[in-house]
C-alpha cells in the first residue's frame, strides 16, 4: 500500500470514528473561578467522557451575561480562568473542543428561529427559571435576555447535535424544553436536521458549602476553588463547619451535615479508613482537628497537582487563548453546518 | 495635481458627504406583495429621501417569522417580491440600500445583548405589541419570537446607527423603546457607540381598504397592489365601496366614509378636479360610475410605470437578487462594524 492510500484510509477510519461518536455538550458561564462542587459533580466526569464522546465544553459568556449585563469584564476575564481551569484538570483539547459563546454568532441566530417555537406561557412554566429567577428575586422585573435563556441554550446544544447533556438534576427541565423545540421544528419545517438529546443526570449529591450551606457561592466564601492556594486550603478546611454539639473530643460527634465528612465521602480514595474514622467519631475520642487534618491531606494531594498543572498554562496565557480560539473555530464551523441546514430546512436560502 | 492626488481627494470628499448625510432605516416584512396603501403611506417617501440620507431598506425576513414561523416558504417567496416592488417604483439600489435581514447575523448578535437591557414587564407593556397581541387573538401563547421582536427591531435600528426611522403614528412606541435601550446600553457600558433614533412620523392618514374597512389585508381581498393587472384594478376600482344611500345619480352623495374619494386625494394630481367632483357629488347628479371612472384612469396612470418596469426587472430575477445581495453584502458590513463597536464598548473582547 502506498504510504498516500494508506493515510487516505486513516482519515477514512477518523472519519468514521467521528461519525459513530455521540456528542456531548457541556460547560459552563464563565461567572468565577470554579469550585470542588463542579470537580465532583461535572468537572472529573469531562475528563473521562471526553474520550467516550466528542466532547464539547462551552464557555457561555453571552448567557453568563444575562443576569450579569452591567459587570461584562467579570465575565470577559473569567473565560480565561475557565480555560485555565479546564486544561489544568485534564481536559485535553485534542479530543475535547473547549470554545466561547459569544464567538458562535450561529447560536444567536439560532435561538432567533426557536423564539418563534416557543410561547411567553411555556416560557414562564419552567421550572429551573422560575427557581432562579425566585433566588434572585427578580420577578416583573426578570431581564428579557435571562427569561429566554432556556431558548439560547437549545441552540447551544442543537448546534452541535448534541446526544448528551449532563446535568444536574434540577436542570432535567432545560432537556425537556430542548427536545420540545426539536420536536416542533422538525415537525412543522419537515425535517429530521435537528437531534433530540438526552438528560446525563450527575449521580452525585450536590457538595455542600464549607459553611455547612447548601449552596456553594462566591460571596458567601464558603468555596474550596480549584485554584486554591496550600494555606487558604488550610484555613478553609480547618475552619469548616462539623457537628456543632461536638465540644470535647470524648463526646460523640454527628455524621449527617458534617461537613467534613461529606467532603471525605466525596473525595477521600481510603473508602475503609473513612468508614472507620466516622464510627470513631460517631463513638467519641476522635476530633475534629484529626478529622481536618486528614480531609487537608486528601485535598491537597488531590489539588496539588492541578495546581501546578495551572501554574504551568498561567505562565502562557497566549497560548491557553490559542487554544480556546482554535476550539472556538471549530465549534463555530459546525454550528455554522448545523444553521445551514436549519435555514435550509425552513427554505430561507437566498 | 497628479491623478492619483485627485482620486484621493474625491475619496475624502466622498467619506465626508457618507458622514454628513444622515442615515434612515425603513422596510418591510417579506409576507406579501406591497400594495397602496404602502406606497402612499412609506414607499413614494422613500424614493424622495434616498437622495437625501443614507438609506437602509430592510427586508425583515426573521421579523416576518415571529408570528409566520409555519409559513417560511412565503416569506422567502416574497423577498424577491418585494425586491420587484422596491425596483419599479424607483428604488434607486445605488444609492440606497436593500437587504434580507436573516443574512446579517449581527442583527441577531445584538439582539442577544440587548435582551438583557429590558425587562419582561417593559416589552409587556408596549402598546404597539400589545394592539397587536390583541388583534392577533395571541394572549398568552404569544410566541416569544414575537413578543421579544421589538428589541429585534432595536438590533435593526441601532446597527446601521440610523438617525430617522418613519413610521406611522402607531409605531413610535418602538422609537421609545429602542432609545431606552440606547441611552441604557450608552449609560452601563460608559460609551457613545449607540445612536439615539428619531421617529419620522408620516403625515398621510393611513388609507382604507376598497371595501372601506380601515385595515388593508391581503385575505380580506381589499388591497390595490402596486403590481395590480389593468384588468384587475379595474375591477377593484369599479367594486370600491363608496356611499351605500347613493342610489340614484340624481341624489345628493356622502363623501366622509367614501373610498373612492379617499383614494382621489390620496392620488389625483389635479386637486381642483377632485375638489369640483366632490361638489357636484354632494349635490346630486354625479353618479359613482363616473367617479370610479376618474379614479381608475388615476391609478391607472400612476400604476402603469411600476408595472412596466416591474415586469422589466422580473424578467431578470437573478440579477435582482444580485442587486439585493449585493446591498446585503454592503449592510453586513456596517453591522459587523457596530457589533464590534458594541462588543469593545462590552469588552467581551478575546
Amino acid at each position: 500500500m502506498t504510504k498516500r492510500l494508506y493515510l487516505n484510509r486513516i482519515k477514512v477510519m477518523e472519519r468514521k470514528s467521528k461519525q459513530t461518536k455521540k456528542v456531548i455538550l457541556t460547560g459552563d458561564r464563565p461567572t468565577g473561578p470554579l469550585h470542588l462542587g463542579h470537580y465532583i459533580g461535572s468537572l472529573k466526569n469531562r475528563v473521562k467522557l471526553q474520550h467516550e464522546y466528542d466532547q464539547y465544553i462551552i464557555i457561555a459568556d453571552m448567557q453568563a451575561l444575562t443576569d450579569n449585563a452591567e459587570e461584562p469584564e467579570k465575565i470577559q476575564k473569567n473565560v480565561l480562568e475557565l480555560g485555565l481551569d479546564y486544561l489544568s484538570i485534564g481536559i485535553d483539547p485534542k479530543v475535547s473542543t473547549i470554545f466561547i459563546q459569544s464567538l458562535i454568532p450561529a447560536l444567536a441566530e439560532l435561538t432567533m428561529y426557536y423564539l418563534n417555537l416557543v410561547t411567553v406561557a411555556r416560557l414562564e412554566r419552567n421550572p429551573t427559571v422560575k427557581d432562579e429567577m425566585k433566588q434572585k428575586g427578580f420577578g416583573k422585573s426578570v431581564p428579557a435576555g435571562f427569561f429566554t435563556y432556556p431558548i439560547s441554550q437549545v441552540a447551544d446544544i442543537t448546534a452541535f447535535k448534541a446526544n448528551l447533556v449532563p446535568v444536574g438534576a434540577d436542570q432535567v427541565p432545560m432537556i425537556e424544553q430542548t427536545n420540545e423545540i426539536v420536536r416542533a421544528f422538525n415537525r412543522i419545517y419537515k425535517t429530521n436536521v435537528l437531534v433530540a438529546a438526552q438528560a446525563l443526570i450527575s449521580e452525585v449529591p450536590r457538595l455542600s458549602g464549607t459553611d455547612g450551606k447548601a449552596k456553594m457561592s462566591k460571596s458567601l466564601e464558603n468555596c474550596i476553588y480549584l485554584s486554591e492556594p496550600t494555606d487558604s486550603l488550610k484555613k478553609k478546611v480547618f475552619s469548616m463547619y462539623t457537628d456543632p454539639g461536638h465540644i470535647h473530643v470524648e463526646q460523640p460527634g454527628k455524621i449527617e451535615g458534617n461537613v467534613v465528612f461529606e467532603y471525605l465521602d466525596a473525595f477521600a480514595p481510603d473508602k475503609k479508613k473513612v468508614q472507620e474514622m466516622k464510627n470513631h467519631y460517631q463513638k467519641g475520642g476522635l476530633g475534629d482537628t484529626s478529622v481536618k487534618e486528614y480531609l487537608f491531606e486528601v485535598l491537597e494531594q488531590m489539588l496539588k497537582p492541578i495546581r501546578e498543572k495551572r501554574k504551568g498554562f498561567a505562565k502562557d496565557t497566549v497560548q491557553v487563548m490559542k487554544i480556546i480560539k482554535e476550539g472556538t473555530a471549530k465549534a463555530n464551523e459546525v454550528a455554522e453546518q448545523t444553521l445551514k441546514e436549519v435555514k435550509e430546512a425552513m427554505g430561507l436560502v437566498y
